[in-house]
């Protein structure tokens, strides 16, 4: 008889976003009446950008006309994009990244979850705390992790984010294969300076370890230090593959499109000793069990990058980017510590003492009406905080800050 | 240091399209007047029906406003299409599959190259030979294979196609966990009736094996004892996953859609004797490492079953069908035997005695000006035949078909 991936018995039950879910149904069930607003949604809202809609219906025309029809496309995506990429997203910060290292995708997930299946099922892998879950699950899917015990897999190395440390991990005490760094981080909001990535490139250098560096958050970065490729640090080529999305970027969450970069200078090693290169191996992967991205989403993410693309992209960006400013500020007002926000969509709420993420979660809906992401769902060094995101509308956001805020100061005049 | 995935250099490099427009371009480099017509390209030529274009541009619009703008979708694909799908493509034909079971994609290369990671690593695979590619290459790079030797990979199961046998496959002497069957077959066109799938589906109930169903190319069946679906034989719904595109039926090769559907029926064995839901292994697979299809794309697809695409799509499909029948019977007359080609847009030509699949592939590129493919790269029993497709336009079909014709002729007067 057929048997089942016995990793997948491991899997815990995604139960975050649907406890999240169904306590909120449950409230709306007793108070039919209340206008809920969810700072827990981690999509998008705003439209796409103009310039993107005009390239997008202009390539659906093309795919309406014999002479202008396109049928498959290149596995790792058209040349007129990974040009684009190598010019605006590297070249223009001062990073050599060739075409040919560049990989179309339909979402930086996708790419995220599938890249460890070119490395050996025997490679230790390393993740920060709390982190995003399918770093962790897709590789306990292949086999990497035993059994989930006291909150965490064994077999994965866990690496504890503290705030006294600004919620960025420490090197590893072990020698892990692969570490998952994501900057700005989700959930934590924190980004990793230049002399932070400095570090890890050459502690990966020294061990051999080869950094998958999740960057799908850089187009909210407003400091100067934070690196928006690891790329920028030298030697990073030798040790990092890249991951980045149109999804936060561009509003593309529902269109579907993102890439990586595996630079040809990242060798892994053989049984036998000897070295093979990533790229070539992400490059027999993606043409077996991928077949390119739509012509029409492509054609959507290269107006990302027209002049005019760009103006409009930044117009919306401000205005995710005005509301983690009003969130951070306004939590702050309301007497709480938070991080996050400057360089991210997500402000990292410390919650009151005395109560747990799920405590203040419950809080903020009975008392202020809004949804927020607990931190415990994110890894055990979660607890103690919850996730809130800057991705409603200005209004709304604007309404729930207030809301918070009033319902922290009733809170501190009933204790008093 | 990091380690490659150690499966991966098990595999032989993917030669065979690479050879061919190595050799294709030489031709051309010598012979810079001539006009090679291919009939060796699996892609489409027909321009999207005209449903699809104004569904796809309606969903443009949606996504640039703000009422109407979509974020992420279901990771297993919106209701609207999984509902039209379970309506018209299997209970129209009498079979009942509930949308939960449906699962859509951005194509069926990429569910069946997948698919085998819910599977354990040590079960043992079948493929018919010749053989599409990505069945035997996504399970080597998993690990169910040895080396290559003598053409074929060691630990897997392959079935020999004969010609004496209609191109269909023996039951396997072993017992594999894992059946990959494609019906309308690639490369050979040939088609399984009701009794070769019930004789299938009866096997797989008494050995516990599963059945991977590729129906990529159901559209072009023009019998009525060849079934569209597997489930359309009674009890296959326990023993059987089947893989359906829009890039054959709907021109979607640029488009990228696709859809699996896995039944609730279906149970995996885990180590400890329980059973498990293939369904539930999926969905949990999709949701982790996959993110949902393009919103536009959906809406493309859904306009796929209205009733003004499907007259256009029948429309393009006839155009494919004519030109099939136009090669089959070309071939004939020239004196060739050939197959497929009824239930199939591929003709499977046994090529004359004396030579190779690369023979007379030189013979046509030389004497007719004519690419097609050679069997023999898609395994050991693809040697003597070569495989010629319908996707090309009428003119130029005709054109190749009129070439071939005069090329065979020529060389039976030299050889008389």
């Amino acid at each position: 008889m057929a048997h089942c991936n016995e990793s997948y018995l491991n899997l815990q039950g995604s139960y975050l976003f649907a406890a999240v879910r169904e306590k909120a149904d449950k409230y709306k069930q007793v108070h039919p009446q209340a206008q809920i607003i969810s700072l827990g949604i981690g999509d998008v809202t705003q439209p796409l950008a103009q310039a993107v809609i005009t390239a997008m219906h202009k390539a659906v025309d093309e795919m309406g006309n014999m002479d202008t029809f396109r049928g498959y496309g290149p596995e790792q995506g058209y040349l007129f994009l990974r040009q684009a990429i190598a010019e605006h997203d590297f070249q223009a910060r001062g990073v050599q990244i060739d075409p040919s290292e560049i990989f179309v995708s339909d979402g930086a997930k996708c790419d995220v979850g599938n890249i460890q299946e070119i490395f050996s099922a025997s490679d230790i892998v390393a993740v920060t705390d709390p982190v995003y879950p399918v770093y962790v699950d897709s590789n306990v899917m292949a086999g990497r992790s035993g059994r989930f015990v006291h909150d965490s897999y064994e077999g994965i190395e866990y690496l504890p984010c503290y705030e006294e440390c600004g919620f960025k991990a420490g090197l590893p005490s072990h020698d892990p294969q692969l570490i998952y760094l994501c900057s700005p981080n989700n959930p934590t909001g924190a980004a990793l300076s230049k002399s932070d990535l400095t570090m890890w490139v050459r502690y990966a250098k020294q061990t051999g370890s080869v950094i998958l560096f999740d960057a799908a958050y850089e187009a909210y970065i407003t400091e100067d230090d934070v690196p928006h490729s690891i790329y920028e640090i030298d030697g990073a080529k030798e040790v990092a593959i890249e991951f980045r999305s149109y999804s936060k970027t561009a509003g593309f969450t529902g269109v579907r499109c993102g890439f990586c970069v595996v630079p040809h200078a990242l060798m892994l090693e053989t049984k036998k000793s000897g070295k093979v290169e990533a790229n070539q191996l992400w490059d027999r992967r993606q043409c077996t069990k991928f077949n390119g991205v739509s012509y029409i989403v492509q054609r959507g993410a290269e107006a990302v990058y027209s002049e005019e693309g760009q103006g409009q992209i930044q117009d919306i960006l401000s205005i995710y980017k005005k509301n983690a400013r009003i969130i951070l500020e306004g939590v702050e007002e309301a007497g709480l510590h938070a991080s996050g926000g400057i360089n991210s969509p997500y402000i990292w709420v410390t919650v009151p003492k005395g109560m747990t993420s799920w405590d203040f979660f419950d809080f903020l809906l009975h008392e202020a009406e809004i949804i927020c992401t607990p931190g415990s769902g994110f890894g055990p060094c979660g607890e103690g905080y919850v996730r809130l995101t800057s991705f409603n509308t200005p209004e709304l956001t604007e309404k729930a800050v207030d809301r918070m805020q009033k319902a922290l100061a009733r809170r501190r005049e009933m204790k008093a």
